[in-house]
């Protein structure tokens, strides 16, 4: 597996600059990216105005330039162009000059972590503002300012992208990340490059899998529900388990948000793949905060949990300039990889093995079991008896790992091994 | 709600002096003081002699004095009309002299409270007997005594009260509480008192609500067989909760005597309303003591917990003259009422909400959400979004507590708005 | 009961010198010595070669002698007429002379353990070999050794017992345990006497039981095979709950081995039944080891847990000759069989009582309340009250304990009471 992590963090890399938002050229040119290197995916659309359920599709936004400049310096200010988080999300044109007092209900910062810039946006209802640290914004000169936000807002379309890896059976699992987020590392790009990579695994494997598999990136919130109100009778009817994607980088932490019930065979994959893994923490849905919102709302009711390493609000670079390539590391994105490469080679080898003896098999005969008895000697062989004793067809691999106390990859290497003997079916 | 207090620790201290016992005139008194503050509230009898189930209801019992006066010096004590906790109840007619040697055995003190007149019946099997404090008893003079015990034991009638407010549904939540103690505040007074506000409560409402609701005070055990003898079948297809009220006055604690399975919507409902209050104490059916008892014995299985402050039986004053109004005040009586109203409260607005839309409703243009989006900026707001994820038309208010850790009151508060906006049904 | 572990540790230390293995006359001599004590008791076989499953019986293994001489000295050492342990089982015959050296892979010794001669055993793949303690392995002079191992190993037989004592209804509670390992006593022998005098408990009291009792001895693994192969659909039309009896003779603990749910019955018996005794200890089925293996595999799937007082594998002289009767006492044995003689008083008094009232009863009519009232003075009447408000004909004795919190035992007799005042049912 060596290079999949480094792999995946040279996309987030190339990815980084771009202005992506809910709609605009930013979106189209992250998608781009990624269905470059995954041809499986494809680009969809929905006109602006398109109703999903509640909502309504917002304008598309694209933005040429925007700062603020200091009249009497020419100095500028929070320039988009140096770094997109500078911009509120969805701010309207303007061209005019200001007093610094005026300005002070448009610009924003965050006065507990006074380096870094915010980000913020302001979808839903016409405003602009400027981001920018509260230090940068303590040292503005005093003075008129020229305002210059050279955005704008048309009908047009808003993008997300689908996947579907088919497999011998018509059960999915789905993936879902977002691709709204500008300048971010973990707070966006980690979801996306973790979701491209798991996709390229199984479409790259060069055999048909058992299960079916769906890869969903849309912006959050507005692009799921669009997603939804497009497939929902078909996703209830396939979906098994989901997972949506966010904040998969760091190396801080493993964190499950539970579905509404908590109880489903998304949540069992998360707890059996956080058993032996380093500071595993663990969500009710009344945490959730991400597309698990949409997918496990009241009437929607999927299976889908949130897996994040860092969860997204409890980092403190979340949602500033400081969520960069210091939190996102390499290392942070191949764990995440290898956990759900896991959880996946769990569903490909049989979700819930029956054994094929009644009573136990004569291990020894088969040249799994010490030939000569002494106490103490067995320890090598008896992971293989403890999965076997709950191969009985109704015990899931993830549940046999919660019952067991061993890592999900040793029971699925240990249930390989059964499956090689015919030990299990 | 200034005033419910007081005026309920106003109708106890009316009500302290009358000598409560299984039947008699006492009980008639509490009665008929109760129904001129809530004419709903209808006497019931039945004849002594009356067979319910196991038990036979005992003669009617009426005193007009009884004390033991010391021959030599003409001394009084355990003069009844000073303390109806004197005589023990249902004490048989008596007018003779005996030694003090002789009296011991009807004597009865509580030696580790020495200080306070215990509270001692003897109902199935006639006896006589006086209470007295462990000191007044130490400094009784030697010598004879006449022993006084004017009392009647005589066919008659066992009076017991009930009332109905019928609500859109025939569903029922039941209130059940007693009426045979005598001068004893917590374990007795508080509970008829509370019970009768919360039938103002609703009986004053002036609109109809929506579930029906049933208040019942009877004499402790022999009361609630007779009661349910009469009345078992309606009650098993209309009662959906019940709490009996027992020793709600004081303001140290808050406890939940669970049904036998401990998992009935009643036991929902308290755990629920415990949630952020001080000092709640949780006992299972084990140590059920008031008419939980019979309410919850095998074959009658309705859903009916207990409540209390104090539990009866685990503080110190229960039993004893020492239950008095240093015991109960004003703001233990309210904050019992405002406990129960707020579960009422969950009952009426809807037990089970439904959320109207498929996935999130779009909050912002209803003027629920803020407009421009920074982390850290919705506190006030997550409470609704919270409840509305779990409206799925299954989950109970009281889960909904359970699942976000919200206040009852604050849950039904924000499931109120959800349905002004018409986000809820 | 005085006498009943005395007699139950004659019979182990009668027992002990025999040279058990899974076939052969060792096997025969226990089995002939316990039916000679329980004639219910009945010696069933199966040839060599016979298919049980995955597992064929192996061929019947027999021992004359076995020894190590030194030839220059003419000392003999691992002499099997002296310990039975010092021989490998199954070790094939084999006369000839080899060098000190040569024999060292087939000595075995427990080093952490140096003074103790351990078990080993080759029961699948032909092999020989000598057990000596490390120390004794550390002083063998140098030089060249004839090794003499007098046994056989030839088509035959393999015994086991089985007893059954039919009771009123067809369901049957099953008691296993293993008569295949020489001289040990906790692991080993306690089992078997215990099993042999609970048999003798309900074959000689006189009375038809109420459930139907079935006793197995068995060679650990192939044996229960065989026999589960034989019976399988037999027990699974009978069998409400099982008992594996092993390492039941020492004071140390009460272990229990839980079936793969840990919800059967036999679970709730022995969770009951260690409530208020000392040391308990619970172990999920992933701890299983002896025949508690094959009742529960998957697809047998019977309901039957483990009970141990050390658990096998988990006390030091575990599977060493250390495991004396300095471990196994008459105590010990005297207390499982109390124990488990409390678990079937619990099933001959009907498992599930049923209240024969509507409500409480009125107790004091019948002597079993105090008749004055006065708080305190409940506290001998409370287990009566208690267990019958559990009474609800669908809640197991058992889980009367797990809600009350009172010792199995107290349990029984309560009920026993309530019964014979037709109070249940």
């Amino acid at each position: 597996m060596a290079g999949i992590g480094a792999e995946m963090l040279g996309w987030a890399r190339d990815l980084f600059p771009l202005p992506r938002s809910l709609t605009g050229r930013g979106v189209e040119a992250t998608l781009l990216y990624l269905s470059d290197r995954c041809p499986e995916l494809e680009i969809k659309s929905v006109p602006t105005g398109y109703q999903a359920f509640d909502w309504t599709v917002p304008n598309e936004w694209n933005v040429r330039e925007a700062y603020l400049e200091h009249l009497a310096s020419g100095q500028r200010f929070a320039v988009f162009s140096e770094n997109n988080l500078h911009l509120v999300g969805y701010s309207t044109p303007v061209d005019r000059v200001m007093s610094l007092d005026d300005l002070g209900p448009h610009l924003f910062t965050q006065p507990d972590q006074p380096d870094w810039i915010p980000y913020v946006t302001s979808y839903y209802s016409p405003n602009w503002g400027f981001c920018l640290s509260e230090h940068e914004k303590q040292r503005l000169p005093h003075g008129d300012y020229r305002v210059l936000i050279d955005s704008e807002l048309s009908t047009g379309q808003m993008l997300y992208a689908e996947a579907h890896i088919a497999g011998d059976s018509a059960d999915e699992v789905l993936f879902s990340s977002y691709i709204c987020h500008p300048s971010m590392a973990n707070n966006e790009l980690s979801g996306p490059v973790l979701l491209v990579k798991l996709l390229q695994h199984l479409s790259q494997a060069g055999t048909k899998p058992k299960l079916s598999y769906r890869f969903v990136l849309v912006p959050e919130t507005i692009g799921s529900l669009v997603y939804l109100s497009k497939s929902l009778d078909s996703l209830r009817q396939s979906v098994v388990a989901g997972f949506v994607l966010s904040c998969v980088g760091d190396e801080r932490a493993f964190s499950h948000i539970e579905t509404r019930s908590g109880t489903s065979l998304a949540d069992d994959a998360l707890r059996a793949a956080f058993k032996g893994r380093a500071n595993p923490r663990y969500y009710s849905f009344k945490h959730r905060g991400s597309d698990e919102r949409q997918y496990g709302a009241p009437g929607i009711d999927l299976p889908v949990a949130g897996f994040c390493r860092s969860k997204y609000g409890e980092f403190p670079e979340y949602h500033t300039s400081a969520d960069n390539f210091d939190v996102v590391t390499e290392r942070g994105l191949e764990e995440s990889f290898d956990l759900m490469a896991e959880i996946i080679a769990a569903f490909e080898i049989g979700l819930r093995p029956r054994s094929q003896c009644l009573g136990e098999p004569q291990m020894s005969r088969r040249g799994l079991y010490p030939k000569t008895s002494q106490k103490g000697g067995y320890r090598d062989v008896r992971i293989l008896m403890d999965c076997l004793a709950y191969c009985d067809g109704k015990t899931s691999l993830f549940e046999i790992v919660e019952q067991t106390d061993y890592a999900l990859g040793d029971v699925v290497g240990a249930v390989k091994l059964l499956k090689e003997n015919e030990l299990v079916a």
